[in-house]
């Protein structure tokens, strides 16, 4: 399956449904989660196109694709976020904390101290939050 | 640099101090977390051999092999430790929960309701628990 009817996050990456999204490609889309976890603007979501459930199903080649753009975001979110560390996060699993099965990576930007626990209740974002800070990583991923 | 002479996780790499390794290559080194989130066991790390501080310093390559060492484990794993799900998260500076800057996944098996908070004081393992883990993953990894 490459596509599924009732999953949000391949209607994102087919631009069914508007979203944040700071980079994409050919394999991978990547956009801002509208629930942050912590204060910090840059909570991003990066994940195959294609639909996978958990990692292990996703095959080595775009399984590699997603690590990239991982790496690409990496920078750009710690400057845009102002973040002293980053989690990269991927959960496979309800009992993980897995809530949409379409297999993502989380990278979670964050500050000393901010005593953010994954599993808790999550804020929504500010209006404009997610448009603002979409084209403030867009912008400093052209400088690199 | 390769090697770092104060670091544990090279040591590991090296073999110069025992641990409990159930998954090695040329590049890639996987062994049990002695400080084990929630209570089943399994927790694992998996990490290049070559000393990098956080993902970002990886070279494409070896973050590669890394990634395909986690896909290997996740199904033994899974079975081992009876996980309703799993976690993969790699944290890069102290701010993010970074305890050892040498770059590195945990791989955490779950269960429903276990109200694991990555950031909280973690149990030891118990006597045996990494070795006896160590050996029962190792042979479901030859079943694969």
């Amino acid at each position: 399956m490459t596509y599924a009817e009732d999953c949000i996050f391949c209607k994102f990456a087919k631009h069914k449904i508007d979203t944040a999204i700071i980079f994409e490609n050919k394999d991978v889309v990547a956009f801002l989660d509208n629930s942050p976890a912590g204060n910090l603007v840059g909570h991003t979501l990066v994940l195959p196109k294609k639909h996978y459930e958990t990692i292990d199903k996703i095959p080595d080649k775009e399984l590699g694709e997603v690590i990239k753009v991982i790496k690409i975001l990496l920078p750009a979110i710690t400057k845009i976020s102002g973040a002293d560390g980053i989690n990269v996060i991927q959960n496979n699993g309800k009992a993980a904390g897995q809530a949409i099965p379409h297999a993502h990576f989380h990278i979670i930007p964050r500050k000393h101290g901010d005593g953010i626990y994954f599993d808790e209740k999550r804020r929504k974002s500010v209006p404009m939050e997610l448009v603002e800070t979409a084209k403030a990583i867009k912008e400093e991923l052209t400088k690199q």
